[in-house]
């Protein structure tokens, strides 16, 4: 499945910075930074959920938020990027 | 149909932030901020097709960058919020 994460994390105070920190790491485990604060990921339903429950540990629901997107399998065609920093497509072929 | 938007805008120098504020008044226009830089919109393709004009003649395509998420009709399945500043559905009843 392909998931897009968005995430607003309050950063008035030093603990709100470090959640920033800590959802941007978790996120960057599963998936891809495509602009400052949204994430792609390409991931099985198991491990979605456990980014998920790790994500909503993490944040303060009431300052802080996550947005969820499921574009589901054939994703492509529902993705479209102009500009900067073009992102890469996770399911490829990866010639090392 | 219902349109994911997200944008980068570099803001190092003043007229990046003015193309900020310039690509964030142009979506506010037509949708709902969801988070910092990320907008949803419910829209007929017409109207998306201006606006998509509108914020790629105003971004800096070396600096900046858009992307589209195309959820189609039956979005509500697709979206999913944690956390504080939940939004509106825009296809529900409004009672004034």
């Amino acid at each position: 499945m392909y998931v897009i994460i968005g995430y607003d994390v309050s950063t008035m105070s030093a603990e709100g910075r470090k959640r920033l920190r800590k959802v941007s790491k978790a996120c960057q485990n599963y998936g891809q930074r495509v602009q400052n604060s949204l994430f792609e990921c390409c991931i099985d339903y198991g491990t979605f959920l456990k980014l998920k429950n790790e994500l909503e540990k993490i944040i303060n629901k009431e300052t802080d938020s996550l947005r969820y997107y499921y574009l589901g399998n054939n994703w492509e065609k529902k993705v479209e990027h102009v500009g900067a920093k073009p992102s890469f497509n996770p399911q490829d072929i990866l010639i090392i």
